[in-house]
């Protein structure tokens, strides 16, 4: 009695006996392994790559000789001329298996391959996307069983594929004739799977194998800036990433000032979604220029944005949003063409899908930032804060989740900041106060050297100093809080009470300068009051909002905190608690999770199942609306001071030792807005 | 022990014991009767009209006492007052049920009511549109409840009618909001239901009750004409019936010469795409204004087309098919947008079917003529022949079906023919030969008076006497044929031979005038050799087609005949059978559908069942392919004569005796045509 060959595939441990002969491909199969062919095993797409291994196995028990598979055949051979094949590697659906042997499939040949996150907290990214590719072979038509070419194409993804219920829209069907004809009956389809399995819509047609790849656009929409990442629909790669700001800024700097606009502007909603989204096919057209590629090849995108933006996206109403109950028109995912938004630069069947919204106030991205934070898997307490225009806040673990959003403005985002400015080359994103001297050095996008080391002009010459970032006018005012420049009312000392001359009195309060070029022309940067109040208010809102959720939780303590934001991935998790954006917590249970928002959307964009995930999760998160919540408007005029006077951060004082300075000189602005209902605690 | 009382509802005959007070609409539906209800048992929407019969029923073996239902209530006496309710009708929402009672339910309070055709073999239609109007009360929103308007909206149509699966186009969407607060949460929606029950789209809505009613459009899009019906959705009526010449004749007469055009013309095919597009929107538009309704109210629309009209609109390359293998880009059903097809006038989410092709030479409009006249489930063999510039023939019975299409031309359309025009006021659609006095007389359409008839110049004066249609031609052709006017070769007799002046000698051949106005500055009707010459390719080719299923079939004999056309509900079956037209049969076996394929556009709008099920019967008709089988040629050019030289017509024969003439002089044209390949079987 012969026995079948044993193969074990690793890194799954998958094992089985698969006859004499059996191309790996057929066996991977068999066994479940998750080995990847665009072709269907024709040795023409070189997904489907596998590498050996020879010699003992002791903890497999096996041994492997040299020829447990077939001699590399011509189809491999003519593969590695022209394209070349690592060593080592075959091609599985060409190697067939003679004896006992082990096979790793590389991440690269896995369909459901892991995109390892950078962030060690995150959880990789499984590859499995809504849409896809198939080469199929499919029947040239007879005149004496009449079908259609749409019809021999689904029967060939049937056999071929095991794929049903395919449909191409008209766009698609008006190529098909050419490009089958053209292909010679060969063709690679991108398939877009719908919500149930018997759903399957032909985005793209390509004659022959298509090897140019197919992508997707995970979309970060926020009241003031754009953010777009480029991903590869088969690797998960991020190829590129861009941003711009929100044109509707023209209309109003925040949300309530649009909702505002289209109340009183007849046809101003519609003017606005017109603006936002021949910004987003400007970004789209501009990004697949960076990643080199047609940008007929992004056949997807997926959206995350607050309510008023996704209101203003799909051209509905958002005057609803403004005011109480805060109905939104609808609230779960929403799944629609991309000729449904007029976006003209991407494939014209591409599909788009919208993350659903938590509640009136509480946005895709807030579903977006528990899709990638995933507070609702939590063992310990987490408080999820994301930075931008309007803040979204989660607190939660496992057994509950509650969310918020809160009206921060946009001046955590370099706007209605006196030289503030979007993230993009130039900007200040880093700064250090020296406590002694008093002097700044600092960091510009697009440079890793510090204003005080050698080479720094140079390496800024191109960009200039422009201005101050978001992260960079977080660090800037907490920076002078520990250097004692500011008082914990957010005053600005004037030269004389803090012995340096960077402290430039501006009418009856002082500035602080960080950098002046106006010798050579460039433009003088300034930490004025005005910044500070608006930072005041800004994180008076954000902590407002997360002390809400603690009151709801019943807690007065956090276990950690992940702080998030569309240009948040360097906000300095020292500086935001020195500032007192968050609740004091352990300095080391404070992390910065970049754009969450922007993951969840990637997430989402890379693993359809993540999309009936979000929606699940967002059923299950307990919607808390700060606009009517009287404790909100307690919690917000009590946080203004630098940190919290409503917190007493013992945690925090531990680890720094903040000057308690006092510039307040009995009357001007600065009395007022830190000072007035200070009142600490504990 | 008491009983509950019994209820009886007729026709339907159900019966059943409900406790006392149980209102006649629930018991209807606890019961499962047919009882129609748009806004649930509110009393405001009126369609459940039912009417209560009183006093002793020994066939049903109860007595009915006049109490048996509640008095009339408020609501009922409101509405009898606002828009009045026929003597002895109640609103079965209000009417409860006391004591043992009889009801009928009257045809128009059926959801599935029969709408009643006229032909007497034609099956009825049962109501079961896909788009059905559904009035609900939608809960309000609730902060302490985020969800947004449309899901409240779906979880009301769930909780109200068991409905789901409810989405909606952005285009409803965006409106959604307006009409649930305007409707002060009582909104009338159009529901277009899917492939599946669970697929449920909002093509409408409206605040509160709707009752403007919601229509559908049923196209039969012919290469000369394109006629459409406009049926109310809810009672199947047709409410206005119109047509116009297809505008894609600029671009070719017959079907192959536009293949041709798009071959020899890059964008072609987009140009004619856009002609026939932009003049069913047109058509669209007057139909409804011939209605009287908004044409917004259009929310759904049906085609039927031949495979080349099918790529036309759907903007598919149409050159495949005009070269073996004859491939169809898509052979089953299309479902899409009316955005997809660019028309404007009807609803923005309006719903478009297209029937399925059965091959690439038997189009959608075939199997409309298979969905009406249902040959599929005839006991006797039925020979239907669709009469147009492609002829849709059909062969067969229960057993088995054969299709095969043949290219007529337009002349059976009125076009190619010398006075020829389309069918409309002013047109000839009947005429008579005196055989003795070889004098015509005639009708036009607009008019019941015959020319010689008292009145007619009354009659006709707004129209005027404009030229012949197609039915018209037909009966021109044979009744000179019948009045020895034309021979069995199709020669026009000289008024020598045939002893009238009105055969006018023109050039080497003769016409035949049947009305001059020439002195009033009308125009002059004639009936020229060459328009004998057309009407005799396109009858060779009908009656080919005919013959080639026949032979298909293994038979000689058929047993009944139907005639359609789009505008050829005005065929004469003599008339046609004298041209040869069709194979000889019974001249009462021989009938007229009037237009089957618009017969059979309207069935499919009206019932969505009957969409399936004209998928399946598609898959099991054999198609028969005219364009290679020689068989076909042969045919052709041995049919010309009049009646057929193949065919010896002795059914016809025993009823009709044509005269035996023959004014072949030995020359000339008249010849060759009939002459030549004259060979008689039998």
């Amino acid at each position: 009695m012969t026995t079948d060959p044993l193969v074990i595939f690793t890194p799954s441990g998958k094992r089985g006996h698969v006859p004499v002969g059996t191309p790996v491909l057929t066996a991977a199969r068999q066994l479940g392994v998750d080995l990847d062919s665009v072709c269907g095993g024709r040795g023409i797409c070189s997904k489907c790559q596998i590498t050996p291994s020879f010699g003992e196995f002791p903890k497999h028990g096996v041994t492997v000789s040299e020829d447990a598979l077939s001699a590399w055949n011509a189809v491999e051979a003519r593969y590695d001329e022209k394209r070349g094949l690592k060593t080592g590697r075959r091609l599985g659906c060409q190697a067939t298996i003679n004896s006992d042997v082990v096979i790793d499939v590389p991440p690269e040949s896995q369909v459901h391959r892991q995109v390892v996150r950078k962030a060690a907290t995150a959880r990789d990214i499984t590859m499995a996307p809504a849409t896809r590719l198939y080469f199929v072979e499919v029947q040239e038509p007879d005149m004496h069983e009449p079908t259609g070419d749409l019809e021999r194409l689904a029967q060939a993804l049937k056999d071929q594929w095991d794929i049903e219920g395919v449909s191409a829209p008209l766009s698609v069907l008006s190529r098909l004739q050419t490009a089958l004809r053209k292909g010679k009956w060969q063709v690679t389809v991108a398939l877009h799977k719908g919500h149930a399995d018997t759903e399957h819509r032909v985005v793209d047609i390509w004659p022959g194998l298509h090897e140019d790849g197919i992508y997707g656009l995970a979309i970060d929409l926020g009241s003031t800036t754009i953010a777009a990442h480029l991903c590869d629909l088969a690797t998960g790669d991020v190829k590129a990433s861009s941003g711009l700001m929100n044109p509707q800024i023209r209309f109003g700097e925040d949300l309530m000032s649009r909702v505002s606009y289209a109340m009183m502007n007849p046809g101003g909603d519609v003017e606005m979604t017109s603006a936002v989204r021949a910004a987003i096919d400007d970004l789209a057209k501009s990004i697949a220029e960076e990643a080199e590629i047609d940008p007929r090849l992004i056949v997807e995108a997926v959206f995350v944005c607050n309510p008023v933006m996704h209101h203003l996206l799909l051209g509905l109403d958002p005057v609803e949003l403004g005011q109480a109950p805060f109905a939104l028109a609808t609230s779960n995912s929403v799944s629609l063409d991309a000729r449904d938004l007029d976006l003209p630069a991407i494939n014209a069947a591409a599909r788009v899908f919208l993350l659903p919204c938590i509640a009136g106030h509480v946005g895709a991205d807030a579903a977006a930032v528990a899709l990638s934070e995933a507070p609702n898997k939590s063992e310990d307490l987490v408080l999820v804060v994301d930075v931008g225009t309007n803040a979204e806040i989660l607190l939660g673990d496992k057994r509950r989740v509650l969310a918020c959003s809160s009206p921060t403005g946009p001046a955590f985002e370099g706007a209605q900041i006196s030289s503030g400015q979007r993230a993009a080359p130039g900007a200040i994103e880093r700064i250090e106060i020296d406590p002694v001297t008093k002097e700044p050095r600092f960091r510009v996008i697009g440079s890793d050297i510090w204003s005080d080391e050698e080479g720094f002009a140079e390496a800024t010459a191109a960009s200039g100093i422009t201005g101050i970032c978001g992260s960079g006018i977080i660090e800037a005012v907490a920076e002078m809080r520990i250097a004692g420049l500011l008082d914990p009312s957010g005053l600005i000392g004037g030269p004389a009470q803090t012995g340096t001359p960077r402290c430039i009195p501006e009418g009856r309060t002082h500035s602080y300068m960080i950098h002046d070029a106006s010798a050579d022309g460039g433009p003088v940067i300034t930490v004025t009051q005005g910044d500070i109040r608006a930072i005041q208010l800004a994180k008076s809102a954000l902590y407002a909002g997360a002390r809400l959720l603690m009151d709801e939780m019943g807690t007065d303590q956090v276990d950690r905190v992940v702080l998030a934001g569309a240009f948040g991935a360097h906000i300095s998790t020292k500086h935001a608690m020195v500032l007192g954006m968050i609740p004091d917590a352990p300095l080391d249970k404070v992390t910065s999770a970049g754009n969450a928002a922007g993951t969840g959307a990637r997430i989402a964009l890379c693993n359809i199942d993540a999309r009936a995930e979000i929606e699940e999760t967002v059923h299950k998160i307990t919607k808390v609306e700060t606009a009517i919540e009287p404790k909100f408007q307690e919690h917000f005029v009590n946080a203004s001071a630098i940190p919290n006077s409503v917190d007493p951060f013992p945690i925090l004082n531990s680890v720094l030792d903040l000057p308690n300075v006092s510039f307040n000189t009995g009357g001007g602005d600065g009395a007022e807005a830190g000072g007035r209902r200070r009142r600490r605690r504990g």
